[in-house]
């Protein structure tokens, strides 16, 4: 692949400069000689987290919009698990549109049989299994849950307290059954390696699910 | 990643040398500086295709007794889409096994809302619709067509007159409501790239997309 | 029901007031005395009609802000067939809120055992179907047809062109097996009851189930 | 509507002519200026309550031969959650005809991404879900839960010690998810709007959710 | 089994006696020596064919009321392909009940991927389609086709006229991709061992189905 | 039936006599007087018990082997509850193949509306599901709960302490509301009668609902 060789744009839709950067942490695995480069992009006039309906459907618009600026793009990745904006975005590009949500979660169905998914916060279940029934994918979930405890989307990737509470809500979901496990928010992808050792079943980043994904879509492409 | 990074093996259990190079050249593009190695394997004592339920049962006994000799592995692709010995290769070891069928699938699911499957002969529907009940995927089928003649798997990824069978199949499933079509054989690859690019919609290898859901497992495990 | 009555609020979130008036005088019949107004409001920075997936999410955000501007609203109806908005207002406000597409179909499945939809253009079946998967409605769809020929939205509920492109539709989705038939865009009013008397089945106008639902979220609070 | 317009027949089809007056009070709020009028009627033959599978399948053919004799009806409503003789009625009259259980369970889903239902006695939980999977909607169905304490139909809408068991029972729903809470039984009509106000949640009493669709079926054939 | 051993009783609720008497010839291969008796129970009072929905609901209760006449019985079987009363009769006798139409569409399932259904008349495919979702078992449907002329039940299972309707029938449905074919008409079993061999695909009698699941309700309870 | 009507062949895929005389014992209500014979196999070379996954896949070869040297046979039966082979015999044989899994779970629709499986243990669970999952009878699933134990398969089917553990798990799958249980194992048939008796619900032995699938295919065939 040459140098100008398409990049993947990861847009993360908040403005908290702290999380694009815990990302691209996560993402620089996927950063190989002769591969597509990740860049990850950060909505400065978005708000602090994606925390609402509200934000959502503005970052979807904001996302729609960036888009149609990127036709040099490989792939587009919408980077929060509510993943605004990937159908207006398909819409008004050709270039692919991925979301971390439909990535996240069709990499655990090719991973184990059934699935479960660690939520944030409480509030975002409902909009969750509202998406998971567009999917498809209800009929192979375990089961979702919050974490029991507030934490912040820049904390919930680093530090001992959050790891315990992911490692509560993980041993929770294995316990119903999930073969594996999709962290439900971009913030979280600092601890999946430690947790899918400590927990000993699949645990799946969105993010680094929908950089492979995007890799599919453009690496074969040069032959 | 150092040059001891485990290796992605993907299987052809079939005995035909051709079809793994082929399948090796479909994936030149993964095979990235730093990234792990991709090993095409072929069975030499496996049958010269895939072609009944026989062959189905007898590679998957193939592949899981493999899996036990490869823990070195990063990821174990078994590349046929039957996908023979998913399940019991999961059981025999604990490095992530993948299959084509799957990968292809959930892959397509991640880039359009219906999806077609193009199989090489009628026979293979009956199976593989049994495997999208399994999979949990038969609600976003918008249908499955087989190529109108005869065609070896390994002439199904070269040539004109595959080619054109291949088009005439996908224009059927685009007609039917796809947006992503899925090709049925690990043979086909060859004409990926061109069928995408003259059916105007996204054309996806199912052992490609099984090589990026190897790398997703493999390479976020640096972190 | 005191003259103070909470009033229904129909949005049309195009900018054609043609439109506006039309569905306005396809809901005169229920404008009860002693019952709630209806108002038809149109969004005058709209587009002239909701065409495309821009128009949709713009369509949301501006009915979510307008929804805070009437917390004085018994009901708040999203009078698109693609509902802009319905998730995020009912984030934002307390009101009922209420969607077409919603309201239609489940009308429908109240009325027969199997139903279908007429479509304005081709387009936007896909948009429909996805939708019918998240609502978990899609097992009961006999089908869904676009008109034959292109009609505007305003051009659709009104002279024998567009009544005799809605009877052909409407022929072929009673042959696919369905017993009752939901108009898939909220301009087509003028056309129902003659179609129902002709086609001999149900007819459904999403616009007229919304408001009944209305009705019924709103009527029994005064007990 | 002229005075001669047709009437929405509700049928009770126990003899408790206490159920019915209850039935039609909490309908007066549908009784609007030049709407229809809301016929409310006892089957002086039926039994006290329907509380067997016998009681439910001879309500349906005395619902089925009743249809028979209302021609001039605008509508007729099977006015009990088993909804006995709907499918009997609508094979020998033209006149609409809706089941309660349907209209309930499908108003719910307009309103709220999942349902839950309150039976007044844990017996007719399988009934009722054997029903949801016969409508499609059990995939939205958060779940359903009994009164704790043996109550009578005539009861169930009135009263301290009633309210206070559907309290606990919708607590326990909208503790399960779900955001709309259905009344599975036809007499709890007169708790509706204080238990939706202090749950905090949808609350749908299902004969007015089928009088809301009646109107839908009748007023718009006005036009 | 002795000679006092409980009988299976098979209820045609129609009260043609020819038909009856058919459908106890087609069940005399299950008259086995030290197995019980297989009694065939006309409905006198019935009517000449289960045509229309009142039919069904007549038949409903007649079933339930004979239920409980035969204690004796070791199984019951509602022997018409609508299976009028088995929820009625199991709320009213500990002896197992057993429908046609569950029978025969659950064993086909046990004996291919995907089934069809032949119909006596189209009238009757919607209120199969609606049993079968209850039942579960639409994802499975290949398809059902009506007799292209009309048949009466007594006629639909001897005679060339409605073998080559069933021959053409059961092709469609074959080419549709059905494994198996169920006879949706309790008169059609004197066709099937004839309709199976020219087919060459499973064909099931749904009575015989219904008998061989008595069979196993009631042998080993010998044990 | 004459003497030389062809047998139904069960298989023990597992080589332990004692097994195999249980199962024949369990049996023994289905031998009758012009019926067909039941002769149970042991797979000599097969494990002690099917307990891995590599046990079903070996096993499954081994019963599509031995399936091409039984064309004489009625029908084969697959008499684990992993039904090893179905799907290989079938293609490799026209004798009707059915599998025990298949068998018992189909049955048990036929009798409730929800079922529940009791598993030897834990382990086996998720590969129930997936099955149930491909079956499409999942939606109809109360639970599936395992032996709170450990209990050989030999063991499984006699004694008061595998009784107790059947009584407690059927107890939990009633509570749940199962309204017919299922033994997830092919061992257990010598507690079904006394399990009925006890748990007041019905109870399947999926090896008799086998049986009784196959006489069903094979005794017609005498008209």
């Amino acid at each position: 692949m040459s140098d100008a060789s398409p990049p993947i744009v990861v847009v993360n839709p908040n403005s908290d400069e702290a999380v694009t950067q815990a990302m691209s942490a996560a993402l620089e695995g996927f950063r190989l000689g002769g591969g597509p480069a990740i860049e990850c992009v950060t909505f400065d006039d978005g708000p602090i987290g994606i925390m609402t309906e509200l934000h959502v459907q503005e970052a979807a618009l904001r996302f729609g919009q960036y888009a149609q600026t990127r036709p040099d793009a490989g792939a587009l990745i919408s980077a929060c698990y509510s993943q605004p904006g990937v159908d207006l975005a398909r819409s008004l590009t050709r270039v692919p549109v991925i979301g971390i949500q439909d990535a996240g979660v069709l990499s655990a169905l090719a991973r184990a049989d059934l699935f479960g998914v660690i939520a944030v916060a409480p509030g975002s279940i409902p909009r969750h299994l509202r998406h998971l029934r567009r999917l498809g994918a209800d009929r192979r979930l375990a089961g979702e849950v919050a974490l029991s405890e507030p934490v912040s989307v820049a904390e919930s990737g680093r530090g001992e307290r959050s790891f315990g509470l992911l490692m509560e809500a993980g041993s929770r979901l294995a316990a119903m059954g999930a073969g594996a496990v999709v962290l439900g928010c971009a913030g979280m992808s600092g601890h999946r390696a430690r947790l899918e050792a400590e927990l000993g079943i699949v645990v799946i980043d969105p993010t680094q699910a929908a950089v492979a994904l995007a890799l599919a879509a453009i690496l074969p492409g040069q032959a």
